[in-house]
């Protein structure tokens, strides 16, 4: 038997870069795991292509979808669909390929529900910590500004708190190489080469 | 308040390459972790400094350090002991800086049950893994030889579940900078990281 592959949840806060970092990662071609490509009802936008940006399918499609249990994960934004199928993410770990998804806050607490095997980085806002340091200048700004980021700082936190690894978005290189580097610890993890040796035991029994 | 360092505990069977291993990765000058000498009873071989490559004390000493509570570990071989002092261990971890320990198995144990939190890496024979390609040439060793490399990888493989990571020794280099690798992403885990930000949203609401 095949050892299976990790899933790896890339998410964050809106606005905070996951997709740049994302397509940062898979710009580098010495990747040893895949890309899962999300599902979406919205329209391609010019040069958006079926299969690579997202698998486009029909309102109709992606609800029969949902009701028969093919998403790993889904949510709705203006009145269009996005989502995980859940075929795809499970055929690429089962062949022994490591499975990558950058999804928003709300999937990733569906996909952590379903897989609590999997590892959750959380990609934060480089201010979430400078924020200390601009409030001691409390003077230069407003008090309903400094009211409204920490409440967006105690927010975040909370989502943090869901999560495996917390990842620093200060420049995307950086982030990239501390995501990589989480993959290739997390490999290392006893709880998952330990089936390798005990399938090797086992066998060797026989 | 300053953050706890983390404590890091590299372990793995007798004659696997520790010794080595810790040697090669502190003769890196790059390291942001300190070393944790241990203590011993044996005495000074030629060439070894007091307080560089074991603090060397008197039985009467280390007997006291044990009934003390002094030792975070130790064990007795061929009659000197050797273990780790837990003032210095203490008093680094205090300053946040992160301490690395190389110990025996038994002592990486006794560890693990006073300081859960920290990492804990077993290092593995290169030849654990390659054991069953060897055992398929069943033909060319003696039936006794086969079962005690049998044996030994069944005790290796348990002592291995009380780990958190597995790390190959199959050359120095790639050991260490898998070792490292953990060491970074160890630092980037939610539960390390959580009393920064919950340390500087306490401060905010002051």
């Amino acid at each position: 038997m095949k050892k299976r592959g990790m899933l790896i949840v890339l998410s964050g806060p809106s606005g905070v870069g996951k997709g740049t970092v994302r397509k940062a990662i898979f710009d580098q071609d010495n990747n040893d795991f895949q890309y899962s490509i999300s599902m979406t009802t919205r329209k391609p936008r010019p040069g958006e292509v079926d299969g690579v940006d997202y698998f486009f399918v029909s309102k109709e499609q992606f609800e029969h979808n949902i009701q028969t249990g093919e998403m790993l994960e889904y949510a709705k934004y203006v009145d269009n669909y996005y989502g995980t199928p859940l075929n795809y993410v499970n055929e690429t770990l089962d062949s022994g390929k490591d499975v990558f998804l950058e999804i928003e806050v709300n999937g990733a607490m569906q996909v952590r529900a379903k897989c609590p095997d999997g590892v959750f980085v959380f990609l934060t806002p480089p201010d979430l910590m400078e924020l200390k340091q601009r409030l001691i200048h409390r003077g230069t700004d407003a008090m309903n500004v400094i009211n409204k980021r920490i409440e967006k700082a105690v927010g975040e936190i909370k989502m943090m708190q869901n999560y495996d690894y917390a990842v620093v978005n200060d420049k995307v290189p950086n982030a990239v190489e501390k995501i990589k580097n989480i993959i290739r610890s997390e490999r290392l993890r006893v709880h998952r080469v330990m089936p390798d040796y005990l399938g090797m035991l086992g066998e060797m029994k026989k």
